[in-house]
């Protein structure tokens, strides 16, 4: 971990020692963050998938949001590429760019949170840089995973005819984000509690993206919406896709909204940070895929299909154009 | 490359495309930078080494500094710790958050700086994150090298009797820093422009610390200050050392200041940013560096010796007491 001044308060030094190192007590080439650099080894046979994401307070969270969460959060949209890549985490490394008046206790709070996701995920803490801002607290991470030579998961690689599948449920996030803000005051407390949990705290699919290594023939994670990802995946696969609006899978949460009003099913669909993987296998790995969903408690859908041509288009059940009015997310 | 919403002017996408998916063109593992992740391969026998560091408008640069000259600096600062591991630069991953006023032709400066810098050092975009801010421009990389595992330059490693030796020369930094705050007005031009060049421009010695893997029994890079970081790798080593001041080399430009005055050789030898690999090693290893210095192009000169105990001492030609009154760097 380089050492840096412009400090804040704690000293970074201390900081590190104090808060940090423990972090990375468990990952031999991390050095205790006490050297220039992290040391990572590779099994023969395997290669590195590497990501990074960076979040901004006031941009991608809320100042006041709880520090853990927050933790959490990066840590989890970074794992989120991982699974979509079908590799194993291994290690990451954290840059925060604190305000100088960040306060002790919620670096404490911040460390432990991801302590429980280092845990979760067995993933470690290797190294990073913390310095000073006078801007808002700004977080990065990147991760580092490990997968077979040559097997990661592409989103350039879906075939046509390929299904396309989604995990979990979609729209979540930015129904988490409307009751936040403070949209839909109809909706129930058990509704609101499980969007805005959705929202902060995305489940990435790592378990799951390991198991479609082999299966499917292309994958990414949920983060702009689903039209937008897909059609991401049709871009570098050279590909169209069709979606049946009505197979797209809704919380019970997101169903009790519709019906409410406020948010619509386009506002859904098109939303992103639900962090669910997007992919594509052919019909004669349906069975596998079974299995998969077993041994994973996950529920996957299939929402559509790989076609020739490019784009994606939504369609409702007789057939008829339901492409969102809005794609995309866009953040507060 | 993660795309995200809340983004600068020209949109991330065609920022990406534009300007930073061509620093990616020549590295297959980076999949045009439109994958959740990129892929390192690495080869028998070889780890990794990663490292990251984070700089700040206003805190570790200043706003109107030539945009190429700060994504070079970014780069070298990441190159310098790869050095001080011995390792060979592979790839590296950038972070950036942009305010959101930020103009398109600051980027492609920002990005001819970062295509200069990938071909001098060999070096090449894998990934990255790119986001807005609502504060001052934050910028990290990540940096990703191979060293034949096992054999990394640690910290810890440093031996009762080894000789201290840094390369190059130091205070250069901190006297470009002093002149760029206004300091030194009878400072010659051509000493003026030789320290702003080290403190802008730092040169991070990786063929250097190649060439010392096998023959330094410990290495770090000059970024805290000489006395502070050979401090570090006293403590990580469980030894002390003794450095004598009139060794430590100076630059023509550093001893033109000392005569004139406004700076003083405390200020020098604790000042930071200077980028130059501080390193041990055992006597009967002397005739093999001299040879690395006459291939490099180098001078790397005996600045003291490791010993017994703890901490760094400080001595004149007489042995007296000569510690700074000052240690490690001060940002502005």
């Amino acid at each position: 971990m380089a050492e840096r001044q412009s400090r804040p308060n704690l000293g970074e030094f201390a900081m590190i020692a104090r808060y940090f190192a423990p972090l990375a007590a468990k990952f031999p080439g991390a050095l205790n963050l006490k050297d220039d650099a992290a040391l990572i080894a590779v099994s023969p046979g395997r290669e590195l998938a590497v990501t990074t994401d960076a979040i901004v307070a006031g941009v991608h969270f809320l100042p006041d949001d709880p520090p853990d969460l927050i933790a959490r959060k990066l840590l989890r949209v970074n794992l989120s590429d991982l699974a979509a890549m079908g590799a194993t985490p291994l290690a990451y490394l954290l840059i925060a760019a604190f305000p100088k008046n960040t306060p002790e206790d919620w670096i404490a709070a911040f460390t432990e949170g991801l302590a429980a996701d280092q845990a979760a995920f067995r993933i470690d803490l290797c190294g990073g840089d913390t310095v000073a801002t006078t801007g808002p607290l700004t977080l990065a991470a990147t991760a580092l995973g490990a997968i077979d030579a040559g097997k990661a998961l592409r989103r350039s690689t879906a075939g046509e005819g390929d299904i396309v599948y989604v995990s979990g449920s979609i729209g979540d996030a930015v129904l988490g984000l409307a009751v936040l803000r403070g949209s839909l005051p109809g909706l129930g407390t058990g509704a609101r509690d499980w969007a805005v949990g959705r929202y902060r705290l995305p489940q990435p699919r790592v378990e799951l993206g390991r198991r479609l290594v082999g299966l499917a023939t292309s994958a990414i994670d949920v983060s702009d919406g689903l039209v937008a990802d897909l059609g991401h995946v049709c871009v570098a696969s050279g590909v169209g896709a069709v979606i049946e609006v009505d197979s797209v899978p809704l919380s019970p949460a997101c169903r009790e909204a519709l019906v409410l009003g406020g948010i619509a099913r386009d506002d859904l669909i098109s939303g992103g940070d639900d962090y669910e993987l997007l992919f594509t296998l052919p019909a004669a790995r349906v069975e596998a895929l079974a299995a998969v969903a077993r041994e994973t408690g996950l529920i996957l859908t299939p929402i559509g299909r790989i076609v020739a041509g490019s784009g994606v288009s939504v369609v409702d059940a007789g057939g008829r154009d339901a492409t969102p009015r809005t794609s995309g997310f866009r953040h507060f």
